[in-house]
């Protein structure tokens, strides 16, 4: 395996120093943990954590900052992180008006997150949470009961960071969670397994010809395999899918086209394109599209479509100023 | 070649679009040509403008917006736009003040661009010229008499835009220009190939064990293969180049981890970190950092390192306020 790291057991450790010496303004770690928090912490707001296993960057270390994430808890490649690191998170970032963490559903991350919340209720933090599983393929899978929380976490990161400045209090954002939660529906397709950079290993092997529709974020099985056809081809069945999953009428929404690592921007664009005119066709005014990688399986390539509907309130908050570190131009 | 595109001769255009209709209130096309021009144009200023063959997404139209380019020319995938296309981008920005052509050098580039530029000054447009010869590791190479011109280019839109929104004349550009220029020194090295999309073929052939030192954007040769190490003693070796070749003493500077494709932000960061310890221990002061894929070699593995050194002039601009659609969190 040629990847640009040094020893195995310093990967995350030396991510995390590399983030924060790009950007010694905004975030700093807590107690040398793999846990990225802003620097200008401890506002008189509820504040909000999100992480689980890395492998999956810019998420969720990189949406640290003004109205979106107060911290997030980076666990090894593919791994939960341990309920003490995320507990160490609770307390560096509660103001007193409590915490709600963002969960991606995995069986990994619901018991060590669950189990934080337990020991800062103890301390006498309030915790509340809120669980992403917007990945339509597939119920029950790898680690997972249910369906699993991917690339659309990112619009709960947003709307709930945005909300928890304007001073929506813990139970409220809970209930705007669980809202948003239910409006996306996301669904993707890989064509190229990723390295998992700790084994050395593919996560799973893939014929020259062959795509894997609704695989997972860590390389779960997805639906079933086809050929390979063209872009397009490949976005109609995703994007029918998940509009029928949607139940979606004339509403407006927002757009994730989600790079999952070695997919290039000429590609996601011209899925962009495709997703575009479909809905147009449909009469679904898209709000805002986000078009890159924002929730990455290492170096996989592929691509996941998110599409969440928005209401008055979800609209409002999507449009409300974020400054995090992730994908920073200048 | 399992690529997401339709059919090849639709790739360039397709994408162009699935930007517009990503960000449909910021850009738009001239002509229905593959040039992206900022929306809010033909304000009275100098107007830049940049561009060269496709794969190297976000660059150049992801730069297109305030602060940095008026428009962006969108060549066939590693083949430069032709200078018809050229020309209609710099009769589409210019307000009368003129335009500055940011090219990178390529003959193929400076070729096309150059003939653009006296097709606009036949009809009274004033068009100066900054060319951008940022990569140190060779002189001369297939496409490019002189040095080429890679992620640093990045830099050049940024500082150059930012003087263009305060007011500088094409002259003061011109000459601000190529100090920024003479200040960057850029080195890259790939673990991988590029697939280009048009062919179906790798750009060149890598032995597993191997890297190449000091390779150009679209796969030209370095200055050498070496067995692959680990991501600390890569960094160590270009970055001394770099500085060297910097003649940096203990000024300030900004920092761009570029990313080529398929390296992830994990890697990045980890690269960073090596950087930025280097820096500090020879007390060079890092103002500015940016890590990702800016300029890209379609799905390449690999990074390149960039040091922009510092005056007071080119640090004030480097901090001015820019907007632009490229890796966009929301």
């Amino acid at each position: 395996m040629k990847k640009l790291i040094n020893k195995k057991e310093d990967i995350v450790n030396e991510m995390i120093l590399g983030m924060i010496k790009a950007f010694p303004n905004s975030i700093e770690n807590v107690k040398d943990l793999p846990i990225i928090i802003r620097k200008d912490k401890k506002i008189e707001k509820v504040a909000l954590i999100s992480g689980g296993g890395s492998g999956h960057e810019p998420a969720h270390g990189g949406f640290v900052g003004y109205g979106m994430l107060d911290a997030a808890v980076a666990g090894e490649v593919f791994t939960s992180p341990s309920a003490d690191k995320v507990y160490e998170a609770i307390k560096a970032v509660d103001s007193g008006k409590g915490v709600v963490l963002i969960i991606k559903n995995y069986s990994g991350d619901i018991m060590n997150f669950e189990m934080a919340a337990e020991m800062a209720e103890i301390e006498g933090i309030k915790v509340g949470k809120v669980i992403v599983d917007d990945d339509i393929a597939v119920e029950n899978s790898t680690y997972t009961v249910g369906r699993r929380g991917i690339a659309g976490t990112i619009f709960v990161h947003k709307i709930l960071g945005a909300a928890a400045e304007k001073g929506y209090s813990l139970e409220e954002l809970e209930k705007l969670g669980n809202k948003v939660v239910e409006n996306i529906k996301t669904m993707g397709m890989s064509l190229k397994s990723c390295t998992v950079f700790t084994t050395g290993k593919n996560s799973f092997d893939l014929p020259e010809d062959e795509v894997e529709i609704g695989l997972g974020i860590h390389g779960e099985p997805g639906t079933h395999r086809e050929k390979f056809k063209d872009a397009n081809t490949h976005v109609d069945y995703l994007l029918e899918k998940i509009l029928l999953e949607s139940k979606i009428g004339k509403e407006k929404v927002a757009v994730l086209i989600n790079g999952l690592g070695e997919t290039t921007l000429i590609e996601l664009f011209i899925i962009n394109n495709r997703v575009a005119d479909i809905l147009k066709e449909k009469n679904i005014t898209i709000e805002k599209t986000l078009v890159g990688n924002y929730m990455t399986s290492l170096d996989m390539g592929g691509f996941s479509i998110t599409i969440l509907k928005l209401d008055d309130e979800i609209e409002e908050l999507l449009k409300y100023k974020s400054d995090t570190i992730a994908l920073k131009t200048f």
